[in-house]
């Protein structure tokens, strides 16, 4: 299981393995591409680090926000596009299904509320996923919330308690 | 000069060669994905296939409408966003520029007037490139007339007469 928060500055990455009733974080961080450079420069940037770490993991499943982001800033939600479609390109490359999840059920199954804040949510996925310090960067926590979502979908068993 | 309309279910490419002040047409088409696959696996098709073009012609620019594309439908704009990711993709892997191009200079470029319609832009194509017959494809004509504008800008020689 990965979770991917996608950005063309950074994109978040978090691959998950549930065994034994808890979740084991294998690898997180950020694919990252200089904004000097051209737009498909970094979308190559951001698509061959996210392939090396689908091909070191070999996740079965890749989780996605769908699109339901608001469109405020359509020129960002097309950008975003663009490195969401590297990404899903990734994944096909590596056999992974893209499981896409909408924002109100990542809310919900972490904290119970499909209302819940970018704080609440941060403090349970250090709490479900026993992390010694919450997720320095908000692009890996929200890739750890997205895995944490799709490692539940699939079967995992974990308390909130 | 390769010019590429990408499009989920149908992306037009029109690979040109410019020499002795006149366009060569060396292989347009259409690469297409099935509508009841994934939308991964729809993208990876795409670029395979995009990807199959660049790698037999070497085209050193490949030109794409700019993102001045309406948003009338955010959603058809971001997931035509994702195409466009694995075409900018696919240029980098093939080491060939992305160059972007406003719908008003292809018009201006092709017809003298930003405001031509498609009608005009077909049959100025048509003519340009002495084709026997009008594109059959919409996708076609329109990564023609990218290509085109994209051989102009690079400074080929073209009567417009």
């Amino acid at each position: 299981m990965v979770g991917v928060d996608p950005g063309l500055t950074a994109t978040g990455y978090a691959v998950l393995e549930a065994a034994n009733g808890s979740l084991r974080v294998h690898e997180c961080g950020c694919a990252r591409s200089t904004s000097t450079q051209p737009l498909e420069a970094r979308l190559s940037a951001i698509h061959d680090e996210l392939g090396g770490v689908l091909g070191r993991w070999r996740p079965a499943v890749t989780v996605l926000e769908g699109l339901y982001a608001e469109y405020g800033f359509p020129r960002t939600a097309i950008v975003m596009g663009h490195v969401r479609g590297v990404i899903c390109l990734a994944a096909a490359q590596h056999r992974s299904r893209v499981m896409e999840v909408s924002p109100a059920e990542v809310k919900s199954a972490l904290t119970g509320s499909g209302r819940a804040s970018k704080e609440q949510i941060r403090r349970a996925v250090t709490r479900m996923l026993r992390l010694k310090e919450p997720p320095a960067s908000e692009h890996v926590c929200d890739a750890l919330a997205l895995a944490v979502v799709g490692a539940v979908r699939e079967g995992a068993s974990l308390g909130r308690s």
